[in-house]
């Protein structure tokens, strides 16, 4: 057996967000289903960094998977993305440790959002970033972020539909960047809650808007609890950018 | 009655092209359909600058319509917004003179084709841009492009199945503009005979490539027949970017 990892990308606009489902469209089972095809009938099982949401994309999820076939790593680059829908594409193909796993031996991922700002709609945009028809202060956003950096118990920014117990979580960077009319979101730590990017993101644009002070972050956090924070910002802003090994 | 310039952009993917066309979706049977419904089922038709093929967006297209309703213009855009699908978006609306035409009105239009040129594919462009793998060179397409500036018939680069009998069109300007992988093709000009821009690209594309030589655009147009010139770029890469009045 020969262990390979991937690194892929996707438009997650027509899926129903990455793990397989009944009856649904995932890219989990797009990928298993043409691993199977390749392996003659042998079901190929997937196993990712982490599971993306209905709408979220990727530009650097990664993937480990195990093959008796031992092809170079340029033939599976072209082999799986002849055959996979053209909104998924592998970007990368590396025969790796027998022992690497793409979900336990991840130690950070960076995740960016991108929201545009502007009084009217973009149809270009629409399933590619959050539209926020009004101001923004960037100044504000910053500030808050300040208080999130760090170790901190997330909980307060996770989905109430969690599983995980743990919710401790270090935030290595936030930036936030404005070019033009899209202003992204950039966070980098060494992992990241069920929601949480799309929970701190719908939090800090309240603080940006006004409708909430960036030192009510501190208290946030402190309370432990989903309902303080804002609200969750829509799925198709959100990019699982990079995973770090 | 009262007569209404609007600038419209349009994301062409989920589109049967702008016209109408029996039981397909089109631009134009969405705006129909929604202005018709403002006018209480009083059919309500449009007029635009021209067509666009399946698949072909638009940044500026402008269409103008007759309503006996006198709504200020801002009321005008935000009804329209808030009924028209998200792949939609009217940018302005404007009270104009009675005998104002979109198409008969319009001296010149500009059209900017997109090109991806990177060995891997790129899900997030497959429906706004070309992608093509190959290398590209810039200077042979602007040699290129240099003989294809000014009045020229243009038969050549003209799809058979049009029915316009004067193909003689003057380009004012050809800009080709290289962004990281991404490479824009811009033309401005009095007027675009139907798959002009794609006839053109795929012409250019073909003379980047080194499959041609730039100087045969001269006898290209000098042939005066289409089956001389390059295959017809696919429709996602191309915007219908400004109409000039």
């Amino acid at each position: 057996m020969n262990r390979y990892k991937c690194i892929i990308a996707y438009d997650g606009s027509d899926y129903s967000g990455y793990q397989v489902q009944p009856k649904k469209r995932t890219v989990q089972s797009q990928i298993e289903a043409i691993l199977t095809k390749m392996h003659k009938g042998t079901s190929v099982k997937i196993s990712a960094s982490g599971r993306t949401d209905a709408g979220v994309h990727a530009k650097g999820q990664v993937i480990h998977f195990d093959s008796p076939l031992s092809l170079p790593e340029q033939k599976w680059e072209m082999a799986l993305n002849s055959m996979l829908p053209e909104d998924i594409s592998v970007l990368s193909v590396e025969k790796t440790a027998p022992d690497f796993h793409a979900r336990f031996d991840a130690n950070g991922k960076e995740y960016r959002y991108f929201l545009y700002q502007s009084p009217k709609r973009d149809p270009f945009q629409r399933k590619y970033a959050f539209h926020y028809p009004y101001p923004l202060s960037l100044e504000a956003m910053r500030e808050a972020s300040s208080y999130l950096l760090g170790t901190h118990d997330f909980s307060s920014f996770c989905s109430a539909r969690t599983e995980v117990e743990d919710k401790v979580r270090t935030i290595e960077t936030i930036e936030i960047i404005q070019e033009g009319e899209s202003i992204s979101f950039r966070f980098t730590g060494n992992g990241f809650l069920y929601n949480m990017v799309r929970i701190l993101v719908g939090t800090l644009v309240e603080i940006g808007s006004g409708k909430r002070h960036p030192e009510e972050i501190v208290e946030i956090l402190e309370k432990k609890d989903r309902r303080y924070a804002g609200k969750t910002a829509p799925g198709q802003g959100l990019y699982l950018w990079k995973v770090f090994y």
